[in-house]
C-alpha cells in the first residue's frame, strides 16, 4: 500500500479518535515531517484533514473524487480485484487501457477507473455516456481459469456484485435485465462490458467493464436517453458517494470473484435469478438477423439464458437484445 | 496491383511467348524506360528475366522469397483474402502483427507473412520454431459473422485450405489431427491457431495463424522435435516452392472463407471428415485438469469435435489436447 493509502486507512478506522502523526510516521517508517508533507498533499486533492495537537490528524471530508490510494485504503486486505487501482481524470475508454495493459502481461485484479470516458462504449460498440464526475467508469482484468463459452458467468457475477454494493451503500435496489443491465424499472442505470481475448478452447484474458450512472441528472442524459435512462441520485434524490460506492464495487467484484474460483457459480446464478427482471416473462430476443420470442426460464451454468419458445423447446442464447413483454 | 505485381502476371502468364516492354508500358501507363527500371529492380531481388530482343521480357526463374507482389500478381482477382499482403523478413509474431492491424480497423482479408519469427508461437502459448526462409509462418485478419462459439469452423475452413493447397503443389496428402494439426502419420509438418477478439455474443476479429513446416530439413528441427515433426520437403525429398504453395494456400482460404460465407460450412466439413485421422479413433482429450476417454465420432455445424465416452454419451470439445490411440 502506498504512504497516502496508509494514512487514509488509519484516519478512517480512528475516526473521531484520531490518528497521532508520530503513530503514522512509525507505521511507514518516515519523518513527522514526512507525514506532515503527505497530510498537505491530501489536503491539496480536497481531504478535510484537521490537526488537533491533542488526538492528532481527523478526517473531516472527502471530496467527490476518485482517488487510487483512498480506494484502496478503503478495501479488504489481500483481495485480489483491487489490488492495483489506477484513476484516470479522462480517458478514451477504460476498456482499452486494461487490454492494453493485459497484452503487456500485467496480472489480473487491476482496476482501471476514468472520471471521464470519451469514447466510453456499450455492447456492440455502441456509444456510452460517461460524463465527468458523474458515475463509475471503470475495467477490470481478469484471467480467469474459464473456457471461453464460460464467460458469460462473470457477467453474472459481475451483475450480482454490482447489485450488492449498491445495496451496501444506499436503500435503493436495482433488478438485473439478462444479460448486462441494472434497472430501475424500465430505466436503465447501469451496464456491463465483456471483452474477451480467446483462443478456441482458452480465455487469455476479459476485461469486465460497468458503466453506472451515479449521479447524473435527469436533465444531464441526453433527450434521447432520458425516458429510459436513471441514474442512483435520480432514484434515491440525493447525490451518492462515488468513492465508497466504487471501493464497495470492488469489494464486491472480489468477493464474488472469489467465490467463483471455488465453485461458487450456482449461488451467484441463484442470486442472480432472485434479482433477475427477465425471468419469468415473455422476451423477444434480436441476434443478428434472427428472432427469438418464448418466455426466460433460468440461467445454466455457462450463464446462458434459457428461454422456452412457443414451440416448448427449450434455447440457450448467450447474447443479443432483450426486449421485455409487459409485465403480466 | 503494384507495377510489379502487373508485370509479374504477366510475365508468368505469357511464359516463353514473352511480355513486351512496349505492351507492359501500356498496361501501366508509365514509360518503357520506368518499366526496365522496375524490371531491374525486380532481378535485383532476386528474379532471373530475361530481355529477348524479339521477344521482350521472359521470367526464367524465381527466388525462394516471399514477395508480396509476387504473391498478389499469382492470386485470382477479386478475393477478400489476399486482397493486400504484407511480407516482414522478421517478426515476433505474425499473428501479433494482424491483431495490431486488427485494432486499427484495416479491413478484413489482410495477410502477413514472414520469413521468420522470433516468437511464434501454437497454441495455449506453446513455442513454435519458424526458421528463416523454411516455413510459411502467415496470419489472416477475418472479420467473420459468426457466433464465438461458432469459431471453431474457421479452424476447419483453415485445414481444408490449406491440405487443398498442399495437394495442388506437390503429390502429398497430409492428414488432419483435430482441431488444428497438418500430420503425415504420427508426426505434425503444420498446425493452426486461432486467436479471436470477442464480446459474448460477438466476434470483433478472429486472426488466423498457420505455421508449416515446408524446406525444414531433419536436421533442422531441434533434437527433442525431431521423432515427431516433419516437413513437406521431408516427406517428397525434394524442396518445395514456397511461393507458389503461399499463393495456393491464400487462393484456397479465400475460396472456403467464401463458400463458408454462404453457407458452405456444411461440405467443407464433410471434406474435413473425409480426410481427418481423428475420426473413428479412440482419443484421450486433456482439457485443462479434466481429461476425456472415448471414440472421435464426428464434428458438428459448430467445429465442435463429438466424441462417443464409454459410458455411451456423446460429448462435445472445442478443444483441448488430443492424443490418438494405436491405430487398431
Amino acid at each position: 500500500m502506498t504512504p497516502d493509502a496508509v494514512i487514509l486507512r488509519a484516519l478512517r478506522g480512528s475516526g473521531d479518535a484520531g490518528a497521532s502523526g508520530a503513530d503514522l510516521a512509525q507505521r511507514l517508517g518516515i519523518s513527522r515531517a514526512a507525514v506532515w508533507a503527505r497530510i498537505e498533499e491530501l489536503r491539496r486533492v480536497g481531504y478535510d484533514i484537521e490537526a488537533s495537537p491533542h488526538r492528532g490528524y481527523l478526517l473531516r471530508g472527502a471530496p467527490d473524487v476518485l482517488h487510487a490510494d483512498d480506494l484502496m485504503a478503503r478495501l479488504e486486505p489481500g483481495g485480489v480485484i483491487g489490488r492495483d487501482i489506477r484513476v484516470f481524470h479522462e480517458t478514451a475508454s477504460t476498456n482499452d487501457i486494461a487490454d492494453r495493459l493485459a497484452r503487456d502481461g500485467v496480472a489480473e485484479g487491476i482496476v482501471i477507473l476514468a472520471e471521464s470516458q470519451t469514447q466510453g462504449r456499450g455492447r456492440l460498440g455502441r456509444r456510452w455516456d460517461s460524463p465527468a464526475g458523474r458515475g463509475l467508469w471503470m475495467s477490470v482484468l481478469l484471467r480467469p481459469s474459464l473456457h471461453p463459452s464460460a464467460a458469460t458467468q462473470l457477467t453474472v457475477l459481475a451483475a450480482v456484485a454490482c447489485v450488492r454494493a449498491i445495496e451496501r451503500q444506499v436503500p435503493l435496489r436495482p433488478d438485473i435485465k439478462w444479460p448486462n443491465d441494472l434497472m430501475f424499472g424500465t430505466r436503465k442505470c447501469g451496464g456491463i462490458l465483456l471483452e474477451m481475448s480467446a483462443e478456441l478452447d482458452h480465455i487469455r484474458h476479459v476485461v469486465l467493464g460497468l458503466g453506472l450512472d451515479v449521479n447524473v441528472t435527469a436533465s444531464e442524459f441526453p433527450a434521447a436517453l432520458r425516458p429510459i435512462a436513471t441514474s442512483l441520485q435520480a432514484q434515491l434524490g440525493r447525490r451518492v458517494d462515488r468513492a465508497a460506492l466504487a471501493a464497495s464495487v470492488i469489494g464486491e467484484l472480489d468477493r464474488a470473484y472469489r467465490a467463483l474460483g471455488s465453485g461458487g457459480f450456482p449461488a451467484l446464478a441463484d442470486e442472480w435469478e432472485e434479482r433477475c427482471a427477465t425471468l419469468g416473462r415473455r422476451v423477444t430476443i434480436r441476434m443478428g438477423a434472427r428472432e427469438l420470442t418464448g418466455t426466460a426460464e433460468s440461467i445454466d451454468d455457462d450463464g446462458a439464458l434459457c428461454v422456452r419458445t412457443e414451440h416448448g423447446r427449450l434455447e440457450r442464447v448467450v447474447g443479443g437484445d432483450v426486449s421485455l413483454a409487459a409485465a403480466p
